[in-house]
């Protein structure tokens, strides 16, 4: 009798890459508001999904600083299971005329949290990710959230930098970043491997993200910046800002042990 | 129009982390024979397979160092999608009376091999495999593929060391290693999240490994030693050795684009 | 004309691996103080330091998660240059009949790091290093710096766990860990390839770290456990713990410029 | 009585980051021969070494996926610590009018090999590098070593690439690669921290290389490409091709246990 929510079931559970729900997550947020070219956006929209004509190219850059556990909470005594960190872009976009956004890129340092993106949906791989931090002391070698703190994200994978962003701070954000407001959709997708089935996936479906216990610190807001770079087996520069909008730093929290398939 | 073989699916198909097979694979193996105790084989069977009783307890471990690339070949102009180093345990099974063999635990050190193999059914996770090369030339630093050769393979993942085995060239090996002679057993599993669905996977089927084009250098066998270590999220180690049998190094070339379903 | 602090010298200086001091730093501490046996202490000291007679056996171990700059700040907005975590055990000692503490190893996870510690003494190799961190969140996933906050640190080296350290949170520190109140001692060491001079090192200096703009958080102390684990090409668990004093958790930022030569 | 050859110096001498020499080694070498601006090679050489005025601009540019141990072997059989790729360049020069060649920049992926060079007067620093390989059986994931063979080499830091070269091999070469008849320099360099003696180094020697037991694979040559990509904290692109020469792909081994101090 296999136990474990994900590979490698094993008699005791204890084996699986990714735990059993619930999953917790804190993290430290660089959120980079821009636009893109409106037909980019729409060429990476799954089926389903339709361009968001109020607000053509919308898009956001997120690089997260994140701390994760299961229910017993016993990663954060061994953080080496415990911490990872990602970038991921997401465009606007409308499902049966809602607005939604929809993650269509994201790099992540850990194979857990790797593998728990393919499950929630989000098409993940492996990259390098680095965020400048804020340290609770004075400091030259600490930027402090205020205006004028300057912090950056940068992404690379396969031995080649993909983004770099950054966030120079002007005032505490009344609203926050607002391209999350909309509920984030994803498409599960698991291919087949016997012959002549390549292209008739076992699982694609387009999900509705679900979290709960969220949280959010003070919100700091201000000017940004964003260039993404090509290499051969990526595609995301075809997002790459027309126009930017505002950057935010925050810190995040929140549940996930649902999903919504649409 | 998304196109890929897998995530992130992509306007032009290029993003994919997993390319479109075929997938040709050379490799150099340390294959090390042994048995452990037959209830712990057992505990580890998928529903389908049954234990095998006319050899009870028999395992193999398998420490491999793969150069991989699809049909354009373009990875092997740069490496570093290309190449991955890889440990496993397979175990002797029965599959409707016939002698095969399964795969509870594996673990490989770069994102596209990780989910090639989760496509194939192998439940891998990360982790960091080191293994003994010989060079092309007299050395100190380099044993020679002849009688006294040495070779060592080891495995870590989170931080804690889980495996180290030996083999010691005695002579050219007649037959090679027996354990992979049967074909290969796999499940692919895909769990779900949405709540109350934890338990009930939207993939979940035994599979049986197909490959063609398959190709080996001249085989050495010798004497064997394999330790595995335990850590909090590993059962590996209810696979340790009772009694070792022969090592064996070899290369190893093959084609994967099937699967069987069974 | 080749400028630049430490190799690659360069003809702009761009490339050195080590920038030119000052060096600022931030960093989040985890402490653990503790007594290991006394002759192991006696052993790793090194001539001109003697045991410290007072208290003997008395070290600590130090989890620390950096982030560092030089003048012009530039790594912060390429934080991949900037953030690197440690981990540290010191011994206390007497020089000259003065109390002083003294590093016998060290790591740490990055490779401007490693440098930077072996032009100031520190003989720093590379390592894996986990810190749990505390988020400015309500959250399961992140340990709050309050009474029953639990932090954790891990270090790991050539695919071997080396240690690990926990500390509960108690209460605010009135005095804080007070094995760093008296100065560190280092040795600067060279060593000569040139035949027959492989024991006569070019640099072997006792050298007493100088440091300026010291700042620090509030410190909050609680209990503390520490294990150090053994590796064939390691001896830090000579200096395992016998008995554990007290853990504390603070953030510290200071500057480097100097040194004294003794 | 503290033992070991480097830092840091242990009761046993176990923990030393580079143990006693002699150093065997064992490599696999991509060479890349080429011309690069005649002021740029200038403006690399330290004093002592002159411009090579017979052949101005000439470099080479290696790529070397090494196996190392010292004398009792261990390493072998914990390849972890035996194992090590490394990328570097080197120019023509002329030292007391006998031509030399001379190291400014390499990278290379472990600590071991980083301090290694350092004791030998190679500037290192750490990269990621990544060389194709050639597996002993037939397959289309491993090149041949004939005509028609193609190898590549990769080279990051800091998350950037900053070297891409490959060869297509032609024939077996009657000479093999030219650039490394002469022998190489190197400057062992030490800096000091003490205010006010931040240029005045603690070691900075012109040193001659010293190898012995130099063995020599078959060695095959054909034509080349390279190129380098800049980055912040880098110079090496000052070296950029401006014409190329051959390429070369060969095994070769030798001992390091001296010194010759200019």
């Amino acid at each position: 009798m296999l136990k474990g929510y994900s590979v490698p079931r094993s008699p005791e559970g204890r084996a699986a890459l990714v735990p059993s729900p619930p999953w917790h997550y804190a993290g430290d947020f660089l959120v980079i508001e821009y636009w893109t070219d409106a037909d980019a956006v729409a060429a990476v929209l799954p089926p389903g999904l339709a361009p968001y004509r109020e607000d053509p190219g919308r898009c956001a850059a997120l690089f997260v600083d994140w701390q994760s556990c299961s229910s017993d909470q016993s990663e954060l005594m061994d953080p080496v299971r415990s911490q990872y960190k990602e970038f991921f872009i997401v465009v606007n976009a409308l499902y049966k005329g809602e607005p939604v956004t929809y993650c269509p890129y994201i790099w992540v340092d850990r194979d857990f949290a790797l593998a728990r993106g393919w499950i929630q949906g989000f098409p993940k791989k492996l990259g390098s990710i680095h965020i400048t931090r804020s340290f609770n002391v004075p400091s030259a070698a600490s930027p402090k959230i205020e205006k004028g703190g300057r912090f950056a994200g940068t992404l690379a994978a396969n031995d080649r930098r993909l983004a770099v962003g950054s966030v120079t701070l002007e005032k505490p954000s009344a609203v926050g970043p607002t391209h999350n407001d909309p509920p984030i959709m994803n498409v599960r997708y698991f291919p087949r491997l016997s012959s002549g089935q390549h292209d008739n996936p076992a699982v694609n479906e387009l999900v509705r993200a679900r979290s709960r216990d969220r949280a959010v610190s003070e919100i700091w807001e201000g000017t940004a910046e964003l260039e993404l770079m090509s290499a051969p087996n990526e595609e995301h520069t075809a997002l790459s800002p027309v126009r930017m909008g505002k950057g935010f730093r925050l810190s995040f929290a929140y549940t996930v042990d649902d999903l919504e398939t649409c």
